[in-house]
């Protein structure tokens, strides 16, 4: 196996903001690539239904196509880079890229979140390396150091910032006060944001994106429906600040936790002490935060998108899977970094049985009496409080009444709210943002 | 190559502290190891002088020895593990195992940063792994993100606090008041400085993991002796107090930048602004700021020293070598990230040429006229100072006088202050401490 190569050769499908990179990197840093890699890696096909567009970099003649079936098929094309995006025709044309024989790179999170099992399958059964380092946190080396540096553990928790639009938001409104609508304008306008916006801001594209970080942290399938999803659209500037009082910032985390056997899975905004690390990532910055039962707590940092970064992720699992190929060692590592026989499915625990603390806002008239209902409502749901504060603002009929509990079950949060939200003196629906990250 | 495996046999060297932790590791996640690798990594042999104290882990019977010499010739050990530390005989020890056709894994920096050459030279010529991550940053995977994960990059700049104990210290300083000397006992007292504590606040274990940043990101080989070191004894809490007024932290930073086909690599204490990522690592934990021409900034955290991190990177890379083993594809990698053709040596820069801000503490008699001088002697050797803050002390006869210059050259300011000191109202030897991290 691993007869001796020249070069090793490249094609990509799809030529938009990451192929765009890719291409840049290739081009640029070919020379400090081909001193680690010991051979070449040379840029052999784009294929792309347009290829008259000026991305700003100059690409050899001969590389454009619009047929991603005679990329495929060029003998020429080592490794396939799958970068269109979507669901199909990205998946079949993986699938066959496979099938062909050749090592796949993407970073398509959705399809992986919906495919995932059935992509990295193909993948293990031919030995063929199928890399997506560039789905989960842009350039950050994420997927590789839980695969492979922090392969000795058991891991314990993840808590990621893994979506950049949505904590852009979040940045702007805790520093600079604006409401949530206002930031996402501001995120539309800087590039940060979808005009639809949807999918960062509601939180699925974290979904999208835990669900392969459970798969290669757990060893287990994950449905991303089975994930609790909440987006960051009810985050109110009086939340912010009232979080900032109490010496905590909201962020939008993506958690997963084993326990007892089962795993939690579930994106939310979630309040965090400001001293913690996760506090200080700003801005359209991740965070992975990593805890492993030998290594202990664990942070890897960067950006999460952006033509270059997600570049940087690409070519990386191109170099890796060059090396294998240079090597007759593909699919070295299997996808999810679990032998086949090793993968197991956990149960993903319901989100009414998971457990942490709450800060829990509520509307209510100024009356008497209304703060010993609540509290009522609260200890009759063994639901115990551990700060409250209350403040009248601009004589308004209603004011805020925020309380901070002691770890609770969900369930019972749930049941107390639903008293609570039922009382008279309460004016709207209470707000609720999860508590982590305390020791 | 690569036939198939039932298991794969780890043999280690010295059971000292990390080597207690990898045994745990192995023992404890076996079944989780198992399910990655699809073998069992099974503990065959540990050799140590010593094999009666008790370590607080039951090891299987038959399995500790005092023999390192049977211990490599076991035909069940597949993998050699060195953590007995110090140059001799570990040296001899990894190059008689790598002879033998064992891949070999190592915590030890030292013997890395003076002899890794050979070392890795003796590990590439037998296409064998030669696994250290647990030399650098503990348990954080940060050898392997370069090497790997971010190994389309050009890297432009490391700035790593990869000294725990020094870390400890300076945020003693920094958070508690207390002086270096009495943050030192501390240190020792809760066990995280030895009795002889130069190597770790002189900067020396800094600079010998610097030297294996360098070889990895630069593809140069660099001489420990070439790394300008400064350790932290000389920092006062008079300089922590004005750093802090100045918006600043003071920490303990190992430097590496290419600079126009040269690298510079400098140990020193640092001065790096307070909202800089690395000013919130506190305490023994370790961290790696990694700038790349396509990623941008990353920073990789973590625990840098102690049982079960170390011991999470030395099983990491057994983990690697058993997975290369089973597919005949050791050195898949090679050591340093680089084919053999593709090293080079680079200049390393020397400390006179450098660039950067700097920190210059005068201590200086309260006359009138000074503070000319000095400005006057500055400006002679083209060094531009950005702010001043002077202050009168408890009515000494000597009071500091603090300047902070924009970017000069250390030659320059070298000279300025030869002139300074020897002015007559300067009464001790200046304070000058480096500034980075600043856009």
């Amino acid at each position: 196996m691993g007869a001796k190569r020249e070069k090793i050769g490249v094609g990509i499908l799809g030529f938009g903001t990451v192929g765009t990179g890719v291409v840049k990197i290739l081009l640029s840093n070919r020379e400090e690539i081909r001193r680690r890699l010991g051979v070449p890696l040379e840029l052999v096909r784009i294929a792309d239904l347009d290829v008259d567009r000026d991305r700003g970099v100059s690409v050899p003649s001969g590389v454009l196509t619009t047929s991603a079936e005679a990329l495929m098929d060029d003998p020429g094309v080592d490794i396939v880079v799958e970068l269109m995006g979507g669901i199909h025709p990205a998946k079949d044309f993986i699938l066959k890229a496979l099938s062909k024989g050749k090592p796949v790179v993407t970073a398509n999170k959705a399809l992986l979140a919906e495919h995932g099992e059935e992509l990295w399958a193909a993948a293990r059964d031919r030995n063929l390396d199928l890399g997506f380092e560039a789905s989960v946190g842009g350039g950050i080396p994420i997927l590789r150091s839980i695969r492979e540096g922090l392969a000795a553990n058991r891991f314990q928790s993840i808590f990621g910032i893994i979506n950049g639009t949505a904590n852009y938001i979040l940045t702007k409104m805790t520093e600079e006060g604006r409401t949530f609508d206002e930031a996402l304008v501001e995120a539309q306008k800087s590039g940060y944001a979808e005009a639809n916006p949807s999918l960062d801001v509601d939180g699925h594209d974290s979904a999208h994106k835990l669900c392969i970080l459970v798969a290669l942290a757990f060893g287990t399938p994950v449905n991303v429906k089975s994930v609790h999803t909440e987006g960051i659209a009810g985050i109110s500037t009086m939340d912010i600040e009232f979080a900032r009082e109490l010496g905590y910032r909201i962020k939008l985390l993506a958690i997963a936790k084993a326990a007892n056997g089962e795993i939690e899975s579930r994106v939310h905004p979630t309040m965090i002490p400001e001293d913690h690390l996760l506090s200080t990532v700003k801005g359209v910055f991740n965070a992975i935060y990593v805890v492993g039962d030998a290594v202990g707590d664990t942070l890897f940092y960067g950006k999460g998108a952006g033509m270059m970064p997600t570049g940087s992720a690409v070519v990386g699992d191109v170099i890796e899977a060059a090396r294998n190929l240079i090597r007759g060692a593909g699919g070295r590592v299997p996808p999810t970094g679990y032998h086949e026989d090793g993968r197991r499915a956990l149960k993903i625990r319901p989100m009414e049985e998971i457990e942490c603390a709450y800060y829990l806002r509520f509307m209510v008239s100024d009356t008497p009496g209304v703060l010993s209902q609540i509290s009522g409502a609260l200890g009759r749901n063994n639901i115990s409080i551990s700060s409250v504060l209350q403040k009248t603002r601009h004589a308004e009929h209603s004011v805020p009444v925020v309380m901070m509990t002691h770890r609770a079950v969900e369930r019972n949060i749930r049941a107390a709210l639903n008293e609570i939200n039922r009382l008279p003196e309460v004016s709207e629906q209470a707000c609720l943002v999860r508590v982590e990250g305390e020791e």
